[in-house]
């Protein structure tokens, strides 16, 4: 039998993949339970919102970007915010063969009550940290994000590879 | 009207709470298919043999705290893990009143399976990432943690407080 590479244990509270996303998953909740769900709104309904709120309408493809949600599902959820009227789906004034999402009026309202909501949070969540602890932060989040996008899939165990996410 | 203490818009690509849940998830996402799929796992399920396998037999409030999983998410987990064989409830040998939660010897042997595994994913996360900036980032992570654990909840909208994450 080969060496394990690694120890054969595993202590969470030094391991970063849980360390990161039950700090992910509380900030999430909250601001969910707390912002979002009166409105019937999920976090990645949320992101669509402010990703639009902040740079204008865009085609789907940008929007997929902007939010890192794949197209699919940024399909249904445009889908959803169209029928709350809280986006529009639009012929680009550019191309007559691309469709541009924007907020409606109804939406920029919403969402222009839930952004400060949005900065209250992320302002309780970071406090006590240094302006360089959370610049490093941002740094090796953003450096993590581009390390498992670029990861290869491992052997495959019979299922497609992974859908972007 | 007041002013508004926090900017109009919010920049995605710059703020923490998107920086991090995207990596948590994209993470979760590949390990989860990647690793736990094939065993009918979720990452919760993971977490709790993870815990199991590096503390040994835990008494269910312990094993909440140290997965941050709320005790109700918890008892179904591990409902679900007895029934797939990986865990077992027994009386505690201290207290006749208290059930210890243990790894099977099935789920010892998937679990010590899996961990390596575990530390592949985290070695790619943080591939290029200084040994002083993993230490700020954990140091952060735990920091933000607790800020949100004590964050008082907001004015309610009329539903009851938010469960523990």
């Amino acid at each position: 039998m080969a060496l394990p590479k690694h120890p054969a244990k595993l202590d969470l509270g030094d391991y970063l993949p849980y360390l990161v996303n039950r700090v992910g998953t509380i900030i999430a909740d909250q601001f969910g339970e707390e912002a979002l769900a009166a409105h019937g709104l999920s976090i990645a309904m949320w992101r669509v919102m402010a990703a639009l709120a902040s740079t204008g309408g865009q085609r789907q493809i940008d929007l997929a970007d902007l939010t890192s949600i794949d197209s699919s599902t940024l399909s249904r959820l445009v889908t959803r915010l169209v029928r709350l009227g809280l986006v529009t789906r639009a012929r680009s004034t550019s191309s007559n063969r691309e469709v541009a999402i924007k907020l409606s009026p109804k939406g920029g309202a919403l969402v222009a009550q839930l952004i400060p909501i949005g900065h209250e949070f992320e302002s309780a969540a970071i406090a006590g940290l240094a302006p360089e602890e959370l610049m490093t932060l941002k740094r090796c989040l953003r450096r993590i994000y581009s390390n498992m996008k670029a990861r290869p899939a491992a052997a495959p165990t019979g299922r497609p590879k992974r859908a972007a996410v």
